[in-house]
């Protein structure tokens, strides 16, 4: 990542966690729910969906400062789907951080994320200038929002229901993803094209550099989840393996195992209770069979089609920062 | 219930169904979460809150037809909140049947109640004709929506919240169920009246009319908690005793009980594993102490005060269905 890259990320989290913080302010109680809310927010994350619209705004000649509620939308969702998220995975720990449910109980966590949920729609329509975006592009922006959730429940879903089939393909796997992940990616550059005031093949776009850029982006999140060091990732190694997680590493190698590794590999997928040396022995399997190579390929052709959709437009800064968070996506550690 | 008002409610209550199916109809995939969101939907209910959105619309001389993608909504919100709080409250059954996260599993009864709340957004977004209601109206809609979410979600974490404490008050209670209940009733027809054209005081007097109404309904429902009979009720009775919920008889009861009485009642309050015949004796203290009859005659109260709210409306057929539907509430028996 570029120093420039990382500045511009550091700065536009510092003025998007600033616009959540205005939309946190009035109301107080229960104090519990509103810690609960905060909590995941608060234990860090990159704001890479905020940028993404704000960058987009940028890119059709928009001012950023229109689209700070539309990314702290954003951001708002992407934090509700994650606080049910690791209800729904019985996933412990965030962002190196104990995950809500675990600190405040499942009833209040479920709350919790129908609340940020709530409040994304809030920060679109307390906080967007009228005089800046016309009601009928907000209208747009609530819309493209509310098709991104509910593909985000659907992907969940089919993610949940994956792991009680043993065998998926990869265009199921693609598919989930697409709505799991990369909509809400590619949802991010549209809203915020729509505020910049672009013209629809702008907002096309720019919606299909995030969108190729977030089936990268997970495809290396499924392989920083075997290959990853523990500190750096901030959550256990292997736990996709415990839990069965059906990813396109994992795919690959029960596609081409032979019958003995893949009765080996079934034996471990799934099992909460899988120790560390079997968790190990399926990782070696894996590699072996050159799954960790196939997704880590699969990851750049997807970035350099990303970037591929940038070309119609003019030279910039903004641009050159698009073009680097794309390689960015493929050669991130953590 | 008179029969008119039978009538009413029931072909309204067509009228909402088919417009939420429209809402079912294009996508299908996971067959498994969709037929979960539609799973409570389809077990029934009285559609009081949309209803509720009908008659407003009517009573500022709006075009009912218009109001229905908002009736639509209100009820998904209202079943999104349903599917979650059976979640939080361990509940089973639900309109006697059993409840989502019993048949399908909690991590996709949470997906199916996060996709019921986009769903409302998506009502709203993807039916109400630009051409009937104006896209600041639809503004306006989608707020107050998304506050009633919001003040649900505080109340419905109030409740919980309240269940570790002893001693709650009435003014406590009474914010409580405004947010957790009456707040959503107040929304319906105020949504309702926007939606038909409405003026700022006809707005508020119909908002007013289903706010009395809502506490009165609430203090209903927890009356009927204890004194219903089970199968009319279509859940268990004393449910709400053994879970300690703080309804406003048992917070009369437990400021008017001996010091005796107290103990007895807080050695069951809230213990899951209490018998029927130590219920029953709860539910003697409670009747002992006057709490039913408290509660009955407050809700009498709160019922006349939301007829009063529609004496500067004209004589119409629609307002004596809204006077008769507020005097049900309290004569309800289920």
């Amino acid at each position: 990542m570029s120093q420039r890259l990382l500045k511009e990320l550091s700065a536009a989290s510092k003025e998007v966690n600033q616009a959540i913080n205005k939309l946190f302010d009035n109301r107080l109680e229960p104090t519990k729910l509103y810690d609960a809310s905060k909590h995941l927010i608060e234990a860090g994350g990159k704001r890479l969906r905020p940028f993404l619209v704000l960058k987009a705004c940028e890119m059709v000649g928009g001012n950023r400062e229109d689209a700070l509620p539309v990314a702290a939308a954003v951001e708002l969702l992407h934090t509700f789907t994650l606080v049910h998220d690791d209800i729904m995975d019985s996933d412990d720990k965030r962002r190196g951080k104990p995950t809500v449910h675990t600190l405040w109980g499942t009833p209040i966590a479920i709350s919790a994320g129908d609340m940020l949920y709530a409040k994304a729609y809030e920060a679109v329509l307390s906080s967007l200038r009228p005089s800046k975006v016309s009601p009928r592009r907000i209208l747009k922006i609530l819309s493209l929002i509310t098709e991104a959730t509910i593909s985000i429940c659907e992907g969940q879903a089919l993610d949940i229901l994956f792991e009680e089939r043993e065998l998926i393909s990869e265009k199921e796997y693609f598919n989930m993803i697409t709505k799991k992940t990369a909509g809400l990616l590619e949802t991010s550059t549209r809203v915020g094209a729509i505020v910049g005031g672009g013209n629809a093949a702008q907002v096309r776009r720019l919606g299909r550099y995030a969108y190729y850029s977030g089936l990268a982006f997970q495809v290396i999140d499924d392989y920083l989840g075997i290959t990853a060091d523990e500190k750096i990732l901030g959550k256990p190694v292997g736990s996709d393996i415990r839990e069965g997680k059906r990813t396109l590493i994992l795919i690959h190698a029960l596609t081409h195992a032979t019958e003995a590794e893949r009765n080996q590999m079934y034996s471990v997928l799934g099992r909460g209770d899988a120790t560390p040396t079997e968790i190990e022995e399926v990782s070696r399997i894996i590699d072996s069979l050159g799954s960790l190579d196939y997704a880590f390929k699969k990851a750049e052709q997807l970035v350099a089609k990303a970037k591929r959709q940038l070309s119609p437009f003019l030279s910039s800064q903004t641009k050159e920062i698009l073009l680097n968070l794309a390689d960015y996506v493929v050669s991130r550690k953590y």
